[in-house]
C-alpha cells in the first residue's frame, strides 16, 4: 500500500484528469497525433469488419438482441442496427476478438476497441463532426493508456485484462467529451466507470474475453450517460484509499497519469499489427515472408526450420501442436509453416481450416522447438531453413513490421482493411467506407459514415 | 500467490460449483433454509420499496430509460415497466441504496440485492413457481456468500465492494438455474460473470455505489443469458492462475467454497437490519429505545448521554457533526438523539430532515464522544443517560436486534416492510403484496406478484 492519511496519495488526481479532458481543444492536439488517431480508428474499423462474423460476436449479438431499444446505432458489418449501448458492446467485441487491433507499447492495452465504438455510436445519435469524434477518441485513448501506465506491469501480470479494466475509463471520458459534460460530470463518469471496471486474463482464449471488452465500451458509455443524469461519483475514484489504483495495483505510479499530460500523447505509442497473431510472432513471420520471396524458394524442399528469438518468444509461442485457429495465433511452428507455404499471413492463415491443411501440418512438423537467444530483442528474430539438398537459408529480422521502429505503411494498413473486410464481411463493398474513414477529420457529420458499414439487409448474420 | 503449476490450486472448483447448482433440487433444501430465503426476499422487497424514490435510483432510472427494450419486468415501486436487464439493475440499486438490506455475517455481503432482482425479473418473462424462484435465489445467495468467504476479509479490506464483486456470481448462477442451463452453461455463466466482476469501496457514500450493485445484478443476468447463447467461458474462472480468487484476493481460501456445500447453508448466516444505518449502531439504538420506554422518561430533561461500546463502534460511528441523512447513518450521536426523542428509528429518522430537526440537533450536542470498552462485543453496547435533576439511567444491550443471536421477529419484519413502503412509495397499498410474498413458496406463478409492486400509472417517479 502506497501512502497513508498523513501523506495523501496523488490527492485531486481524478479531478485534474477530468479538468484536462474538459478543457482540451482539438486545436491543442498536434497534427501527428490527429493523423495517428485517424489511423487507429481506420485500423480498428477493419478489425471489427474482420471479427464481425466470428462466433463469439454472433453469440453475443444473439444474447443482447432482446435488450436493444431501437435501432440508432450500427453494428459494424451487420445489417441490423441496435441501440447505442448494444452497438458499442458488439463493436468493441468484434474489434478485439482476434487481438488484431492496436496495441499500446508498455501496457499492451488494445485501446481502440473499448473507446472507438463509443464515439461511433454516439455520433449516430447526435450531430458530430469528424474532428469532434477524433478528439473525444484521442482523449479516451490517452486516459485509458495513462491509467494503464500507472498500474503496469503488475496489473496485467496479476491477471487483470488491462484492455477492459483501463479501457472503461477511456470509454467514459470519450463519451463525456462528446456529450459536452462539465468537469464535475466527467469526474462522476470516472466514478461510475470505477464501479464497473473489470476483466480477467483468465478469460483470454475464450469467448468470455469479448464479454469483458464489450462491457468496457458499454460500461464507459453508460457511465457518462449516468453522470449526465446526475449520478454522482466519489471525488477520488482513481487515487482514493479504496480507489482503482490502490485496489487494482500492488505498486501504483499515479505520477505517470499526469506527467506530460497534453504534451506527450500516448496514442503515438500504439502499434498496428500486420498479422492476426501474438505480436512476438511478427518478426518470425517477417523473416519467413522474406525467405519465401528469395529466388527459387521451394517450400516442399524444406527439411527443417529453426527459429531463434527472445525468451518471450519461446515463453509465449513455442507450441508445436495446435488444433484450432485460436491456438495457432500463439504458435511459432504454425506461423512459420503457413507463411512459408502461402507467402501470406492473414486471417485465413490463422483459421481452423489452415491449421488442419495437410500441407501446413506437414511443414509444421519440421519446425523445431524455439531456441532462445537472450541478446535478441522481442521485435527481432532469426529463421534458419535447411533444405533437402543440404543447402540452407538464414533470414534475420531486426525490427518487425508493426513495431514502433517500423510502423505499418499506409498502403499496408489499407490492404489489411480490405483483407479483413473480405474475410469477415464479404458482401460489403468497402472502398467508399475506407475512403470516408481516411478523411474522417474532414467529415461534417461523422455518423453518416456508419451506413457504409452495413451490408444490405438481405444478409443474415446470426 | 497461493499454489503454482506443480500444485494445482483448487483445480476443478468452478466446474464442481456449477455441477452443484445444476443438480440441486428444492427437495434437498431444508425447511429452515427455505423459510429464511422467503424472509430474505420479503425484506429485500421492502428495502427496494423504501429506496425506490431515492435520488440515486431516480437518476439511474432516467439514464437507463432510453435503453430498455420493451416492458416485461417491474421496477419495484414504479408504474413504468422495463426490460429484464434494466429492471434487475434498478431493483438491485433500490434494495441496497440505504444499506438497509440483509447482511451476511463474516463477509458483510448484502446478498439479496444482486440476486433477488434477477430471479424476480426472469419470473415475469417465463412461468416460474414460487418454489423455483426461491430455489434459484437460495443457490445464488449460497454461491455469492461462499465466494465471499473465500476472499474475506482481505478482499473488502483492500477496497473491493464485495456485495457487487461476489454478488454477480450469485446473480449469474441464480439466473442460470431458472433458465435450466446445463452444467457447462452454468460454468460459462460463471466465466462471463468473472469478466464483469467489479465494485469499489471508494464509491460508498456516493450514488456510484448503486451503479456497481445494479451492474452486479444486470451483469449476472446477462452472463447467464450469454451462456445460454453459447458464449463460452474459461474452465477455471474462479481458481485459474489469473482467475477471480487469485486476482481479487491476496490470500484466497478456495476450500471455503466447497466445505459443507449443500449441507451448511450460508443464507442462514444472513441478518436483517432493524434500523437503516450502520449495523454497529443496532445495539445503541436498542438501548435508547429501551430507555425511552421506561416510565416517566423525558427526553427534554437529558443533560448528557454517554455511549460505550466495541472499538469498531467508535471507529465507524463516532460522528458528532452530521449534515445529511447519509452521514447520519454512521453517527452514534445522531442515532442516540433521534431514537431517544422519537422512540423510533426508521427511514424518516435518518433523512436529511431529521438531521436538521432543531430538537434532534439540540440533543445530539449532548451526546459525548463514543467511549471504547474493549470487552464489549460489536453486537452489544451501553448507554448512560444523566438527567438535569441529577438522576441517571443506564441501559445495556447484549445482543442487538437483527444479530444472528437475536433475529428480527416476523412481526418486526412485517412492520419494517410496511414502514419502508410508506416512506418510499406512499401511494402503493402493500398489504396484498406483503401477503403474497410471505406465501411465495406456494405461488404457482411467482411473476404475477410483481403487478402488486407497481403503483397506479398516474404516479411519475422521474
Amino acid at each position: 500500500m502506497t501512502g497513508d492519511v498523513s501523506q495523501p496519495f496523488a490527492a485531486g488526481l481524478s479531478r485534474r484528469l477530468a479538468a484536462f479532458v474538459h478543457r482540451s481543444r482539438w486545436e491543442d492536439v498536434p497534427e501527428p497525433v490527429r493523423a495517428h488517431a485517424m489511423r487507429a480508428i481506420f485500423n480498428g474499423f477493419g478489425t471489427a469488419l474482420g471479427g464481425s462474423s466470428d462466433q463469439a460476436v454472433l453469440r453475443l449479438t444473439k444474447s443482447l438482441a432482446p435488450f436493444s431499444a431501437g435501432e440508432n446505432a450500427t453494428v459494424i458489418g451487420h445489417a441490423q442496427r441496435r441501440d447505442a449501448l448494444t452497438a458499442a458492446f458488439l463493436n468493441a467485441a468484434a474489434m478485439n476478438v482476434f487481438d488484431f487491433d492496436d496495441t499500446h507499447a508498455g501496457t499492451i492495452i488494445h485501446p481502440t476497441a473499448p473507446v472507438a465504438p463509443v464515439v461511433l455510436a454516439l455520433a449516430e445519435t447526435r450531430p458530430t463532426s469528424g474532428a469532434e469524434l477524433l478528439h473525444a477518441f484521442t482523449l479516451g485513448v490517452e486516459v485509458a493508456c495513462r491509467i494503464g501506465n500507472a498500474v503496469s506491469p503488475g496489473h496485467y501480470d496479476r491477471g487483470w485484462h488491462i484492455t477492459s479494466t483501463c479501457g472503461i475509463f477511456g470509454a467514459a471520458v470519450a463519451a463525456a467529451k462528446l456529450l459536452k459534460l462539465g468537469e464535475n460530470e466527467i469526474l462522476w463518469a470516472l466514478g461510475n466507470a470505477s464501479a464497473q471496471a473489470s476483466g480477467l486474463v483468465e478469460t483470454l482464449g475464450f469467448m468470455a474475453k469479448s464479454t469483458g471488452v464489450g462491457n468496457a465500451a458499454r460500461g464507459g458509455l453508460i457511465s457518462a450517460l449516468m453522470a449526465q443524469c446526475g449520478v454522482e461519483g466519489p471525488p477520488q475514484p482513481l487515487e482514493g484509499p479504496r480507489g482503482f489504483l490502490k485496489v487494482c495495483s500492488d505498486h501504483p505510479r499515479p505520477e505517470l497519469i499526469e506527467g506530460g499530460l497534453g504534451r506527450d500523447w500516448e496514442i503515438l505509442r500504439t502499434m498496428f499489427k500486420p498479422y492476426p497473431c501474438g505480436v512476438v510472432l511478427n518478426p518470425v513471420i517477417d523473416a519467413c515472408l522474406a525467405a519465401r520471396a528469395t529466388p527459387n524458394f521451394s517450400a516442399n524442399q524444406i527439411a527443417e526450420v529453426v527459429v531463434r528469438g527472445a525468451p518471450l518468444l519461446k515463453a509465449r509461442a513455442d507450441r508445436p501442436e495446435v488444433t484450432t485457429g485460436r491456438e495457432a495465433q500463439v504458435s511459432a511452428q504454425h506461423a512459420v509453416a503457413v507463411s512459408l507455404l502461402r507467402g501470406h499471413a492473414g486471417a485465413e492463415e490463422f483459421s481452423d481450416a489452415a491449421v488442419n491443411d495437410p500441407l501446413v501440418r506437414g511443414l509444421r512438423a519440421k519446425v523445431r522447438p524455439v531456441e532462445i537467444d537472450a541478446n535478441t530483442a522481442v521485435e527481432a528474430a532469426h529463421v534458419s531453413i535447411r533444405f533437402a539438398d543440404g543447402s540452407s537459408l538464414v533470414v534475420s529480422e531486426k525490427a518487425a513490421t508493426g513495431s514502433l521502429a517500423r510502423p505499418m505503411s499506409d498502403s499496408a494498413l489499407r490492404e489489411k482493411f480490405a483483407a479483413l473486410a473480405r474475410y469477415g464481411c464479404p458482401t460489403l463493398g468497402v472502398a467508399p467506407l475506407a475512403r470516408t474513414l481516411w478523411t474522417l477529420a474532414d467529415q461534417k457529420n461523422s455518423g453518416d459514415l456508419m451506413v457504409l458499414a452495413r451490408p444490405s439487409s438481405g444478409v443474415v448474420r446470426e
